[in-house]
């Protein structure tokens, strides 16, 4: 029996209302492998550690996590920590798990996991039909975690970037790219910066160019500049079908670009691993796109498909079980697609549905 | 008879095609002012520059850019220029010229110029019509002008701000808040920073607060941190009507993100300038917001209406003649509105259209 450990930090608001679903759905997940044993063990996080412990995350936690296979987060931060000074903030616990376990490429799929949820999109139709990206942001790096100096009339932070930062990043662009022709899908790698104008963007570019031709020569890889992919994305979005590969703060905000394309953030995945997928043991934090959604927190109607495709991500890299992800990928969309009586799908009230949290979650581990 | 000097700087590609028209447009105002005497000069900028004096930009034009009311720019860079070293890009033209003229604030209005042009979004009509906000974004500080240090392999920016920095661009986008009442519009300022990373964004949003409590007690200013308004410009881009106050890289990413939601690049303005509003003379440097487009250039079929709104902005904040930039905006909308035989306003092919560069400007002349 391989064992696995998991730790859970379920985080604020709803966090826990969707981990708990998640931790439903792994269970049966994990019935049909009895061979795969995974021990969880459960932490504090956000403003719920803060609470508790004076910080965001505490040390022990950290160590908990480090000594951990996976970490399934759920979300932080409510309106209670607004006034907390900048450094116990609940966002500093996730960046600082980022950071602890050096989960340096934050992946995002950019896709409809359910062919309904095109509705869900402000788009036209025939604008984000096919649109299947993810974005690689770097999420260790560059001005979020640079020397920051911070005084009464300036502020700054160093925007930097080292050679091994962006090769070991566009390992892991480039890692995915290849995958990409297994699905049928162009293997296609989208750099995105401002090389044109900041010096880390020209590191970035070269280094990602140099790493491409030399140990990925098979790889189309483009550049865009950051802006006009901002631009672009929102314009014609299936043009970066394929990988994109940014830095942290462009990442930061391209990948939330691609959230409001798709429209529906509450099914929205997120990884942040450690090292190139399909390389040995890759540990990784597996936490939703979306926030913690104080003004719905307690009724029970918050979406946990987010956190579900989450674990899913978690089963592809961390636990080694691809198929299962694919299963429980493939059981989320046949929750959401199917009629109820409303002729729409299982869905939580931000899809424009009526079921419950716990309704969506019973319902996708009736399918798995 | 008051004298105005204004610096005319083409550009690459269709800079020279979009300026020609707007020279024309502006011919029609002047007549119509006899008071003002308008003293055009031209000079060289981009790749143009670059070619006739090894430079994107020469010191002699800086001088003549200073020395003058405002300037009307083109656009620049083109495929024959991409090979040259990062100080030499046909970009970094513009970026000394605005560093020269200490062009701080960089305005980006976001709506629909004529109701015709709603079709022209991406995103539903629905979610779309009554779009109306503008950008100001910071635009001689921060990351794009912070020290530099680029090595073999290392590079990095200094994102950096300072208190005054942060004051004078907030009472630009307070001053230009103040004005939307006289229009019956909303007063609201919204902050968008990354205040819970960055120390930039911290003393951004500070000193932001400060300037605003203090000087403009009045206006409603809101935060919203940078990503998240990225996506919510998709989503709901109707919630951020008014003023959206940022800083120079976010401004970048946000103002493009804005161009990507109205769809229609070709006609949308900006300004870049160096005094607040209405508090005596306001030097500035006006250009569309689109490329130089080299794909369609010399086939006199390129949108001049980006070009001829900007000259509509320097009417208003440089040479004082408010008056007459709201009878160009308006003209500009009687030409995209009206029906011709095709059932479509006189338009390029970037709007649908088949109308050329020329006929479009001779069009926006005979009606205003
Ligand atoms: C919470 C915050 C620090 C974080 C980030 O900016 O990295 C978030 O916006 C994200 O994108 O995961
Ligand atoms: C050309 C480039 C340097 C410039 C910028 O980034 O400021 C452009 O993208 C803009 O937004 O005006």
């Amino acid at each position: 029996v391989s064992r696995k450990k998991l730790l859970i930090l379920a985080g604020d608001h709803v966090g826990p209302e969707i981990i708990q679903e998640a931790i439903k759905v792994l269970g049966v997940v994990a019935e049909l492998r009895p061979d795969i044993k995974i021990d969880i063990e459960h932490g504090l996080i956000g403003g719920s550690s803060l609470d508790a412990h004076g910080v965001p995350i505490s040390d022990q936690t950290l160590e908990n996590a480090a000594s951990s296979h996976a970490v399934l987060l759920g979300c932080v931060g409510g309106p209670e920590w607004e006034g907390v000074p900048g450094h116990l903030r609940p966002e500093m616990g996730v960046l600082k798990l980022r950071k602890r376990l050096d989960a340096f490429a934050n992946i995002r799929p950019c896709r409809f996991f359910a062919p309904s949820l095109i509705d869900r999109s402000t788009l036209k139709p025939e604008i984000v039909a096919g649109v299947d990206f993810t974005v690689v942001r770097e999420n260790c790096g560059g001005a979020y975690f640079g020397a920051k100096d911070e005084r009464e009339d300036i502020g700054s932070d160093l925007w930097v970037y080292e050679k091994a930062e962006i090769e070991r990043c566009a390992r892991v662009s480039a890692a995915l790219a290849m995958q990409l022709s297994d699905c049928g899908k162009k293997r296609v790698v989208w750099n995105a910066d401002k090389a044109n104008v900041l010096a880390s963007s020209r590191i970035w570019r070269r280094i990602t160019h140099e790493t491409f031709s030399r140990e990925f020569p098979e790889l189309k890889l483009k550049d865009q500049l950051a802006d006009s992919m901002a631009m672009l994305l929102v314009k014609s979005p299936t043009k970066f079908n394929g990988i994109i590969h940014t830095d942290n703060t462009f990442g930061d905000i391209l990948s939330d670009i691609s959230g409001g394309i798709i429209g529906s953030l509450g099914v929205l995945p997120s990884a942040s691993i450690s090292s190139v997928p399909g390389q040995g043991p890759c540990k990784g934090v597996y936490e939703a796109v979306h926030g913690s959604a104080p003004d719905i927190s307690g009724k029970g109607i918050a979406n946990p498909v987010g956190q579900i495709l989450s674990l899913a991500l978690l089963l592809k890299y961390s636990f080694g079980m691809a198929e299962e992800a694919v299963r429980l990928e493939k059981a989320v969309q046949i929750v959401l697609d199917s009629s109820d009586h409303q002729g729409l799908g299982i869905r939580t009230p931000d899809l424009g549905g009526s079921a419950s949290t716990k309704e969506v979650g019973d319902a996708i581990c009736a399918v798995y």
